[in-house]
């Protein structure tokens, strides 16, 4: 690699760029891109900063997709370096944001530099979908650039996501889909009296204990080729009640699903319902799905990401489909996507730091992936 | 009846006698049986006032406990007559304590100073075991007095609780015994962790639920000969836990069991305590028994009280072992005890009220009562 992504890194971590702010990320990434040949468009939703970049006009199109904005760095007596300092010390590069992700951000834009420089005239077109909000609310981040891109004839082939996928070694993981995310608020009703006349009321929570029960007692599937089993978690359950010998009238849960691509939020929408519906009270059921199960079916996008990763690092990688959500939720409606970037160990946590090697390593291998993908 | 109970259930209604306050009460009591003969003994335990007063020495010695607090008047605005007045009004006899049970006191010294104007020479001895706790915690109250008669001779051989346990007419009801009242505050511990990765987490709601599931699924006794079937009713269950994604460290429920003779506070304890174990998590248990099931099995006792109400009132009474505690339950580890009283509907409630007739009509029982026990 004849470029360095560490410069670019680390003027990255410099922005104070917590979800929504921008602090002058996406006018640092515009510049490193602008002499690389890309046609920047920035794209304002709301109060969020967006960004899309692209070079070339032909096929195929890889997209790199990824995001700016980065969680708070948390309590700061935790750090010993400056969570927006950008130092490196003893071999890494210090600050919020070095592996999730504006490190493999750098790593990515060094790829494309490198690859022009040793092949000006290689094939296809490459471009940045990069957002500043991926870790807030994602509602005027990639989904809504998405909308854009399709409306300006701009969906590319395939997408590779740049979140910190490896678990302990650069490449030992790749992620081809997530679980989907489903939060349900129960309220079950009945009728309040005292305990001692139990047969005169209703005990809600007697109701919500067998619905909930019903809800644990079977697992939703047994999982897929590619996916762990559904899980469904009871958060919360309140009642409220201070009386000891009073029934009261109502009873309340929360739970939460992480589910497989043998669901959606509707079909578990409606399984909620029918249980609490079986069970005969009266009751209020609020579900909000914050993102659909999806899955890339390993096709020739996932084989030349597993070629890059051999040839760059020498790891066999495991396609996997654990851990929270991303944006290529919203990706995957539109090409194959698949998620691979650097070791995420200490992402969200204080000290966040990528070794400076590794760093060059995951630019290495972005470069190898590009070359996979393209040709 | 050439005595007239309504005056004194007047007098003892205009005490404001609220648990744990005397305002009197227990010294017009005393104006009202020195002259009829009875030795009057105060018995003050903490802040309690108690009286047990007794006439006669011989057997049969028939007990009539009581109790003078009464609970607070609640809404004024609720009331249509002052609940400390004894007004009569259209033939009703308003103020807080009119059924539960100043009513009740009045009447079983009308039926006293009646039966001694008749039958001077009448055989047995009679005494009252009145507190002024029994609205409260009764613990300074009926149980202490019943040590204090212990200590000095004065158990009696019978006793009429003259609690308004009558449903729809009087006499129509006699309760030979109460349920017992137990309750738990169960919190059970789990390890917390992230909605994402239930397995590295143990979510103690998961094994509340199943743990109170499996209390609610079967009953705990089919009732007896006497009882109903125990019940146990959870009343709150909290976990508290705000965040959606967050499996909780520990877990909450509080319950109430009411039970029957076929258990005890500490057989239902130890059952409790087999469920949480037999989940095979850390847990808390706190039990406190409020009151042991009793009853008193139909004999000569019940017997008396069943020809009493016949005469006097031409009813036909059930036996009944429903509702709450009473200070009867202290009472029946002394001896056979029985209770028997006005119709209670009003009772704890706005404008408690008894009709006059029917007060005049329960201290006519009370007499035959005192007839049929001790001849
Ligand atoms: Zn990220
Ligand atoms: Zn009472």
């Amino acid at each position: 690699m004849a470029t360095d992504p560490l410069p670019l890194a680390q003027a990255l971590i410099r922005c104070r760029s917590v979800t929504p702010a921008d602090d002058g990320a996406m006018a640092m990434l515009e510049a490193a891109l602008a002499p690389l040949g890309f046609a920047c468009r920035r794209l304002r939703f709301g109060e969020v900063e967006n960004l899309f970049a692209r070079r070339g006009a032909g096929g195929p199109h890889l997209c790199f997709a990824g995001h700016t904005d980065v969680v708070p760095p948390g309590d700061a007596g935790a750090w010993t370096a400056d969570p927006f300092g950008g130092e490196v010390r003893a071999g890494l590069l210090y600050g919020r944001g070095a592996t999730d992700m504006k490190g493999a951000i750098a790593a990515f834009v060094a790829a494309v530099a490198d690859r022009l420089a040793a092949r000006p005239e290689a094939p296809g077109s490459l471009s940045l979908l990069i957002t500043g909000d991926e870790e807030g609310p994602a509602v005027d981040g990639t989904a809504r650039v998405l909308e854009w891109m399709a409306a300006h004839g701009q969906v590319p082939d395939m997408c590779l996501v740049g979140e910190p996928t490896s678990r302990a070694r650069l490449g030992d993981v790749i992620k081809i889909g997530r679980r989907g995310s489903l939060n349900a608020a129960i309220t079950l009703h009945g009728v309040q009296g005292h305990v001692a006349y139990p047969q005169r009321a209703d005990n809600p929570v007697h109701r919500l204990l067998r619905v909930l029960h019903g809800l644990i007692a079977r697992p939703l599937d047994q999982g897929t080729e590619w996916f762990e089993p559904s899980s469904l978690q009871v958060t919360s359950v309140d009642v409220g009640n201070a009386a000891t010998n009073v029934i009261p009238a109502a009873a309340r849960a929360r739970l939460n699903i992480r589910f497989n691509d043998r669901h959606t939020g509707e079909s578990l929408a409606r399984m909620l319902r029918a249980a609490l519906e079986a069970e005969g009270a009266r009751f209020d059921l609020e579900v909000s799905v914050s993102g659909e199960a999806f899955l890339t079916r390993p096709g020739p996008f996932v084989e030349a990401l597993k070629r890059a990763v051999r040839r760059a690092t020498g790891e066999e990688p495991v396609l996997d489909t654990g851990g929270g959500t991303s944006d290529a939720r919203f990706i995957a409606r539109y090409c194959p996507v698949a998620e691979l970037g650097a070791v995420g160990t200490t992402m969200h946590k204080a000290d966040e730091c990528t070794p400076v090697a590794e760093l060059r390593a995951l630019a290495a291998l972005y470069r190898a992936v590009i070359e996979e993908a393209l040709g």
